[in-house]
């Protein structure tokens, strides 16, 4: 039978075992919490100081690159899709201190995912725009995120999506900068080109091919370059049998190289056209077989299927008229690739009943790239369509060329 | 005056908050180790499961881009910096399965890093290699993973360095397959070119200029290429005031951007040279201003000032008239670039007087890459460095066009 002495001992020795468990909690939680944060930081400094996570981004200001670095902050980026190429361009625009991300995706982190940059094995279960908020919090907490885990696909989503994109910028209320389609199939694309042409978003898309050896960018302004409805989405050929990529039931290969390269070109097109520095490219490829970077520019077409992409085609001229161009001019020269043979070159499997069927125009391309698919010409529903598919294909490039 | 009975009560009560302190413990602890740890995979499997981390990269070999992926474990490489480009370059090859990775550099991570990808704010402090090792090791643990946490550029490291690249491959007494340059520096570019001219080691070379945008990869075949030493180190002109450039104490600008593109092309040549496809690149520029991808070849200078590349340069022609071409001609004709202007092009600050009094040859290069700066010539200290500066820039030109 215990003694009191004893039971005392035994009292003090529990609760000084308990402050030590206790303080060795809190000093867990601290280095998790101190894991979690570095201050904010309220005006971007260009102070060359170790501690100032802006002063390589200020110093372009010094270096004569950019006029006004700080603006960036002002700025609202959406990345629609947040996977191999989404998830490292939402983590560059967090990098650069980025003013407001929204990030788009329905998807789960795999370990099947492992082979991209960006999410870590411990993260797989998670959906990735969680995940990919927490990462990039901790990464920059000067920057706002606002984060969707649903497909916009769906009919009730893409509204909410198009609401998103008008009214969440930095102040609410105010439409985005800009869209960036990271997504990896065609709904997506079109579910993002419809959105963008009616609510007259300019907005840049991206996409690397199932053989993970190319990709390319592209920036779309509605009304002045083709939308993805006015010709069908263009592939850099990566000089590879169409035929072995379209297997039936196999899993696209991806690369960390190719997805690294394609999420960086994508951001520097993005850095040039907020912070006004450079040449923005309206297209850029990368065939990494050949480290070929084919590059062009394609205006939009009067024919296009997409009748919001049609009027803001009618409103694009009317402002033209309205106001001569100034500065464009010297941007599309820069563009447009030099010492090409211009040539047609489409995927193997299209036939020409296809094409003659196809309601989109087939655009002149320059060498290395093809168009991914044709859009198949839609059920006569209404007689404005069936009026633009009855058009031969020698009309629709005939149009083409004039533009 | 406390009783036995209420002694009692406590030393329960204690007792089980001590047990649940330690629950919570441990249950903190698991959520630890658990983030840190997949487990290890001993065969790479194509099998498409979301749990496969190699199911994309096995997926190479399905699509016809690759023959044998799983060789990708066979191989060591070496990268020196582990800065804004080699970090990526490091995440890059761990995730797709290389088999070992050394990592050199001396540097801390500071929170001025955070404009480029890999490293976060609560790694502040740590060596770079340490912290690189943690975040790789939690990627890919089937990785083998070497750190040297010194600068290579001491005569003692230096020695340290060299026996490490000829001996640390995959199998101890093994040199690795190849060294990867991601410094920041002219000494630390020399030492490796140094190291690898005496050990006849094949590797690449990168870097990104002090303005930020414009950055290039290029291959080095001891004998064959040009070394660093037979040409000054070339750079992709960012149509930017050199001026701007040089100014004392500015600090470097940086993007994320512009490194990860810089370290997905050179690993995207890795994989091509280790993995055999494609077409290597011997030298590719990257202007992000105007999108532009200058590539070109340039063969090893006989009158090098290092006695090692010359050395190596007589072995090659050994070898070449023992075993005639098979297929390297094939590699050449596509990395040459065509239709280009060749025409000389200095940094600003060059005088023709330094031009002349500079040891290395100066290159015919194509539009849009200079050289960043001229090797200066050396004190005559022997005879044959003598003989070798002595030639004007015109014989050395002559000699050069002559390869």
């Amino acid at each position: 039978m215990a003694t009191v002495e004893e039971l005392k001992l035994r009292v003090r020795e529990l609760e000084n075992e308990l402050i030590k468990c206790k303080q060795k909690q809190c000093a867990m939680e601290e280095a998790h919490s101190q894991a979690a944060n570095r201050p904010r930081i309220d005006k971007m400094s260009a102070e060359v100081v170790d501690s100032n996570p802006y002063s390589r981004l200020m110093a372009l200001k010094r270096m004569g690159i950019v006029d006004d670095y700080e603006k960036i902050r002002t700025f609202t980026v959406a990345v629609v899709g947040v996977g191999g190429v989404g998830s490292v361009t939402a983590e560059m625009l967090t990098r650069c201190g980025i003013g407001k991300l929204l990030l788009f995706d329905y998807d789960k982190v795999e370990l099947a995912n492992m082979n991209r940059l960006f999410f870590q094995p411990h993260q797989a279960g998670l959906s990735k725009v969680e995940a990919a908020e927490h990462t990039l919090r901790n990464i920059n907490p000067d920057v706002s995120f606002e984060t969707h885990n649903y497909n916009i696909t769906t009919m009730e989503n893409f509204t909410h999506f198009m609401d998103r994109i008008s009214q969440g910028g930095l102040e609410e209320g105010k439409p985005v900068d800009l869209v960036l389609s990271c997504v990896d199939n065609f709904e997506a694309r079109m579910a993002i080109n419809t959105a963008c042409n009616e609510l007259g978003q300019i907005w840049m898309e991206s996409g690397v091919s199932e053989n993970a050896v190319s990709g390319h960018i592209q920036l779309i302004i509605p009304g002045e370059t083709a939308c993805f409805a006015c010709a069908p989405p263009l592939v850099v050929a990566a000089n590879i049998d169409e035929k072995t990529l379209k297997r039936e039931g196999v899993c696209a290969a991806s690369l960390p190289t190719t997805m690294g390269v394609v999420a960086g070109l994508l951001v520097q097109n993005v850095l040039k056209y907020l912070l006004k520095f450079g040449t923005v490219s309206y297209y850029l490829g990368y065939n990494a077989m050949q480290d070929f970077f084919p590059s062009m520019a394609m205006k939009a077409n009067p024919q296009c299927n997409d009748r919001h992409c049609r009027r803001q085609q009618e409103e694009y001229k009317k402002k033209e008229v309205e106001q001569p161009k100034v500065e464009v001019v010297e941007e599309e020269e820069e563009v447009v690739h030099e010492d090409n043979e211009w040539g047609i070159e489409l995927v193997s499997e299209v036939t020409d009943a296809e094409l003659q069927a196809a309601s989109g125009t087939v655009p002149d391309l320059p060498e290395g790239i093809t168009v991914a698919y044709t859009i198949p010409a839609e059920e006569p529903a209404s007689g404005d369509t069936v009026e633009e598919t009855e058009q031969s294909l020698e009309d629709l490039m005939a149009q083409m060329r004039k533009l």
